[in-house]
């Protein structure tokens, strides 16, 4: 949680006068987010999204995301939608950052999601992958097997100091994941990040995706990986089953998987587990004590991993046979 | 900036239930407020602020501080109301924190008051000190006079690690401070924490007031004496005559002051740069670096502490004679 960067009032109002918004009622910067700096803008058009995009989104990645959030909601998914400036730019400057203004979304994320929301997700998650079919621009997922491999050697020199063996683990796991990954899967924009905290429901249903800044085209079933891996496990690091198998059926019922898909789960929920502890990894070990941001913890990865380790097909996930 | 307490939507959602708010929309931590956790809170019913008291702001404090928002708010004055439960109660407990809901307000904090917004601060805070002449509830000032001598007990053999000669400073000047503090000045409710940052304004005008939680019962002139400090310096530590003139002068314009509080300006103000001083200080000596909170620095106020040990008198401030 962090605002990274402070906007003043003149500032604020400068930057709106390319917007078409009105005068501004209120602006308060968001504890949320962990990677840009977020603000609530309220105008006399309405509420909005304020986002400074911090060093680790690229402006050159700007087109992909902005016009992906077009197009996703072009065609009915609840994500944020940009809101162009006068002279249709989708981003402008802000202190020296590149800064959009989005749409404001209702609804809550949940703390810990029960088995209709890992269904609703699952549903939505395919929607999704349908609806972002056609997209016409290509990003390539840059935390794929090979951007783990820097991961991995910068990370396992002091892995130990995190989880005894997790250096020795980390090696190997990405060995075999480089023999085993997938490749000839269907592929599309992914999400790539579809966590709890990045979806919102209203009445049990899904009312809004966002957090689009790791999208990327790679193969729809290792966003279905991502997903398991972070709704369908218990605070405990125990996989629910039953979670699984709700956002598995869900998500076939409107997109069915190919029988190659199936086969993969394993392996992919594999890497987007250790995906995701590498991250982690990373960010624990270099970690700055001073910085505004609370670090999550990479052994809750390494629980999961070896949940997925000992995984004998798809049907370990609850995969409806 | 921080959210120190995390609401997770079920915990927010049967919270609620002893309100007549209808659902939520949307609920985000706002990152501001160093002493509570805030949130913004938006229902069927309208936009709010939802705050958890942290452990500065003491419980049973809670009665005189929300009890007086009402009673400003029932006289005109521009801050939060507090939206009571069905029960009638003004907070409930949130995650075993008390909690109450308010009303949201619109406006922007000037980062940097320009001379029209100090007079318009001027006239709003005395319209405060009346609208308040009738509460009926009592609270001491806890950071007068009596408070600081614990403060500079506690800071003064660190202090030179700061600044050079701080700690003889403070010694010295709690000492004059203790022998010239007036007594018998007017006196009512005050805000005693009239910053920019508590402050919002729409088209140049006071729009809201708000962050009543060091409001107490002491001389009306230290609360003047304090807005001095907090708006009329420059970034550079310069007093801006122009804009403490237009402060004090749009002040008296509401609320005239007795010969006796102009008289006492300088050594009040002086006063309340040892408070900020202390406070600050104290905060910076034993600042937690894991902490999301970005800690103020002690010497921008010995900065101004310099300049009104060298004040001759109110017409050093702008007093119009």
């Amino acid at each position: 949680m962090a605002v990274y960067t402070d906007v003043s009032d003149t500032d604020l109002n400068s930057f709106l006068e390319a917007f078409d918004l009105g005068a501004v009622l209120s602006f308060k910067g968001i504890a949320e987010g962990v990677e840009n700096s977020n603000f609530f803008l309220k105008t006399e058009r309405g509420s909005y999204f304020l986002t400074l995009y911090e060093k680790r989104v690229q402006e050159e990645d700007l087109p992909y995301f902005l016009g992906l959030l077009e197009h996703l909601s072009a065609r009915g998914i609840p994500c944020p939608l940009p809101v162009r400036a006068r002279d249709r730019k989708q981003w402008r400057s802000l202190n020296g950052r590149p800064a959009a203004i989005v749409t404001f979304l209702s609804g809550l994320s949940p703390r810990k999601p029960d088995v209709q929301q890992c269904g609703e997700v699952g549903a939505a998650l395919a929607r999704l992958h349908l609806a972002g079919s056609d997209y016409l621009f290509h990003r390539a997922n840059a935390l794929s097997v090979q951007g783990w491999k820097p991961l991995v050697k910068s990370c396992e020199p002091r892995a130990n100091a995190v989880a005894m063996g997790l250096g020795q683990t980390i090696v190997s796991e990405l060995r075999l994941l480089e023999e085993r990954w997938p490749a000839g899967l269907p592929e599309g924009v992914i999400h790539a990040d579809l966590f709890p905290d990045n979806v919102f429901f209203m009445d049990g249903k899904v009312s809004g995706i966002f957090d689009f800044y790791f999208a990327c085209n790679d193969a729809f079933a290792y966003d279905i990986a991502v997903a398991l891996n972070a709704w369908c496990f218990e605070p405990d690091g125990a996989y629910n089953i039953t979670k699984g198998r709700a956002l598995l059926s869900c998500y076939r019922a409107v997109r069915p998987l190919t029988g190659a898909e199936v086969a993969a789960l394993p392996v992919l929920a594999r890497g987007a587990a250790l995906r995701f502890l590498l991250t982690r990894l990373h960010d624990w070990l270099n970690r700055d004590p001073r910085a505004l941001v609370t670090v999550k913890d990479p052994v809750e990865y390494l629980t999961k991993l070896r949940f997925h380790q000992g995984a004998t097909g798809a049907a370990s996930y609850g995969w409806p046979s």
